[in-house]
């Protein structure tokens, strides 16, 4: 039997001593030159091939720089899927490649929709598609990442049916709960009749979800993205979500800081992830370094961050 | 100047007389046995590739029986992201021929997102994108779909990309207000102090958020999901958005009615576009008509849904 996601995160987060996730959100204009030169010098290739060849090689230098330090990665689909399918091949081969290198990934892609539609993106990132049936059956996983981000305003029929393939893949998803961006109280801080918020409405509802999908490290394989940004609304959905993986952005770039961050953590140390993706992988240029050394840059920043999370 | 995409559609309807959207929404086991067959003598073809060379086919068959009669088709992404990115080839290509037969389509991928990462969205599906720089540089658009569908959640922030690629390239936006499911209420339902429901402020939001950005037909480029399954949720909308383009799901299989989507339409008989999709595309099997027939009943339910909602 696969074993269960969130104790899996756990024991990564333990065994590599930090809870850093290294966002891979890759933009052409921010990756090193040569890199791009060597992938345009491919004069028969398309602009879309050549520029996932480039995004690609960029990524797998980070993975080798970061992947006996942190425990996990999250690449941000849109910097994919904004070359097509092209960039999409990019994705599976970005996600594959983490994988490899013993990284748990986590398919940042927001997705949401219900019943059978849900379920075919469940499939997809998550568990396996079967095609053709009967003597032609063909089943396969297709981007078979670790965990993947949902978007929740669709209710429980937009959520269940990740949840199913969680359960029988061992993988795990993150509801949007309080995202990290400015306008994010346009529907998220609305003030109930009971004087609760949206969000708060949110975190009950994924504790809920979540309730009878713990491990053995006591977290449930359900988890909620909330924004470094609001340590104070964390603060409140920590203690209504108490076995609940929180997927933290907001660090850094967005302003969010070590001690923002630490009221998502429980008294163990332990119940979150946090990511931070421009401050490691485009490291080289806030250090003033030459982008050949990006991936030092990225090694460094990395250890940066552990510190000051410590 | 690109025209304004509220009155392309409008146009669209008026020509057409009819404001039916083909939702194409492929299931690999629902598609003519004779076609998976042709596909699947492709020996040397991976299966993923002979998936999406039998969807693609099977979409081209349904965009040409349709073609003349509709104003809009819907592809769901889901369906074609199932297959990863061969399958995201197969959504490029169906987009593309819809488009070659002068259909207007709305790509059904409910994106979500903020600041860069909507923007690359936005780029992706509705405008262009940029690579290399320099005297390398490349421009090109890669969905180019018309319009698409978008999640709420995150507030204006991760709205405003979109609505800037859809000023400067002439497309549209339908944004999540009341969703169609079952479980649609557990957020959009939620009230607040003043009485007022999620989806209600989200009717007023869409509202102002499209205030500017009407066309000449007096539609606002900002459009509104509302389901066919709420008429007195739709209802409401329809006062509250009263510029607003609704794209209405939820026809037919389930279990919307033409009586209730009639109140998501104004007095002028305009302003819905109401989505079917298992209802035309796999007409043939309802019908009790042999697969090999599948144009021929979709062209059919067309027509009977046209007489029902007259």
């Amino acid at each position: 039997m696969t074993k269960h996601f969130a104790d899996r995160l756990i024991e990564a987060i333990k065994k590599k001593g930090n809870p850093i996730c290294v966002g891979l959100d890759p933009r052409l204009d921010k990756i090193p030159a040569y890199i791009v030169r060597k992938a345009l010098d491919q004069k028969d290739k398309s602009p879309t091939t050549m520029a996932v060849d480039a995004i690609l090689e960029f990524n797998k230098g980070i993975i080798d720089a970061v992947c006996d330090l942190v425990p996990a990665v999250k690449p941000q689909i849109a910097f994919y899927e904004i070359y097509g399918h092209n960039g999409i091949w990019c994705y599976e081969q970005t996600l594959k490649y983490a994988k490899s290198k013993g990284l748990l990934t986590i398919a940042d892609v927001k997705r949401n929709d219900i019943g059978s539609t849900a379920e075919a993106y469940a499939q997809a990132y998550l568990g396996e598609v079967s095609m053709f049936g009967g003597e032609n059956e063909v089943i396969t996983p297709i981007f078979d990442a670790d965990s993947l981000t949902v978007n929740p305003y669709l209710g429980w029929d937009g959520v269940k049916p990740f949840v199913e393939e969680c359960k029988r893949y061992g993988k795990g998803i993150f509801v949007l709960v309080k995202t990290s961006n400015k306008s994010s109280g346009d529907l998220q801080d609305l003030e109930m009749k009971d004087g609760k918020t949206v969000y708060e409405v949110l975190g009950h509802l994924v504790d809920s979800w979540g309730a009878n999908e713990t491990g053995k490290s006591g977290y449930s394989f359900v988890g909620a993205v909330v924004g470094a940004t609001y340590p104070s609304q964390a603060k409140l959905l920590r203690k209504i979500m108490p076995n609940t993986i929180f997927l933290v952005p907001g660090y850094g770039a967005q302003g969010g800081t070590a001690e923002d961050v630490k009221v998502c953590f429980n008294k163990d140390g332990l119940g979150a992830i946090v990511n931070n993706s421009r401050g490691i992988i485009f490291a080289y240029e806030k250090m003033g370094m030459p982008d050949v050394s990006y991936c030092e840059a990225a090694r460094a920043a990395v250890l940066e961050m552990k510190k000051d999370l410590e």
